[in-house]
């Protein structure tokens, strides 16, 4: 019998390089990653080969839109292309989170996307944020209302604290999203901060 | 003031591309697989290009060994053609269950990818999986154990039971993976199948 070597790594180099680009995306672990990765080698090649042209076609096509810097493949977004004249601007983190307004349907005026919240644990200050064309923005377009939807972290609540300052002196009207209980949500396992929020909001029926 | 538009699908196209590819990847959902596509757009050129790259590359590269099933970029995988001569065959399901057995280091033999589990309500039949070539590699190399290791589903049940017929004759040890509780396990959350088969499974001390 001939010698047997030991435990081996198994996967090919190329297969390997292919997990770690999984493992690299936000949220994906190992283990998820090995997954993904292993089923992309059952697919056909011309599957995998669209794959790979839709993530290049994106990332060539897709740029920040220069007035809201909502995602978009052309040279303004639609939405700030169309809704020209609207009086209502909502301040959103990301790109993304414009996706379920207009799912929505409810909210018809402008976006505008911050590029972020102020964190200064992770290193992301003012700076880094497009505050100064925010309040340029509603300065010039005759903005009346501003909706921030920016989540209910602390480092949204100090990121709205400092948009509010820098609007000093502007007359528009300052929103912000409500807080509470969200739809189809048992009582039982709401937690407390949402709990406390519901309850210090609540309206008469 | 100008007319509005209803809701709008603010998503390029090339954006929505992306997101059905991520979408189509198995456990992973509409919502994360927008979360995945809005992240590529947020890195480099550099660093999509080399994903999509080693995407390609692996799906060129990696092929099943022609001996055992299991993926590999070489003419034969490293195990089949490093421990010539082994006389056990691991059977797996997928490729990818190699990847503990090696690095566990336990098993020194050889494996064999049955490439799925008899399951007739998934259309597949014995005729899919690679069982001819099993009983073959089994006989010809004079292989002394069969490690059956398909997990633990009634289709790996009957899986197991079309191999042993097959393998009515032929002189060769079987065994399967013993079944209990996992390591690291809280008894209080294991449950009532494992715990049978635990209990079953008991062995003096």
């Amino acid at each position: 019998m001939t010698l047997i070597p030991g435990p081996m790594n198994v996967e090919p180099q190329s297969l390997e390089a292919l997990i770690a680009e999984f493992a690299g995306l936000p949220g994906i672990g190992q283990k998820t990653a090995r997954r993904l990765a292993y089923h992309m080698l059952t697919r056909s090649k011309a599957d995998v080969e669209r794959f790979s042209n839709n993530m290049l076609n994106a990332a060539e096509k897709v740029h920040p839109c220069p007035k809201c810097h909502g995602f978009t493949d052309q040279e303004v977004c639609p939405i700030c292309a169309s809704r020209v004249g609207a009086k209502s601007i909502c301040v959103v983190e990301k790109s993304s989170d414009i996706v379920p307004f207009e799912r929505s349907g409810i909210y018809k005026g402008l976006y505008f996307v911050l590029g972020g919240v102020i964190s200064p644990l992770d290193g992301i200050g003012p700076e880094h944020l497009h505050l100064p064309e925010l309040v340029e923005r509603i300065k010039t377009e005759g903005i009346e209302e501003l909706v921030l939807a920016l989540g209910s972290s602390p480092e949204a609540d100090s990121t709205a604290l400092m948009i509010d300052r820098m609007l000093a002196g502007v007359n528009v009207k300052r929103t912000r999203l409500a807080r509470g209980i969200p739809m189809g949500s048992d009582l039982e396992f709401v937690d407390e901060v949402t709990m406390l929020r519901a309850f210090e909001g609540r309206v008469s029926l």
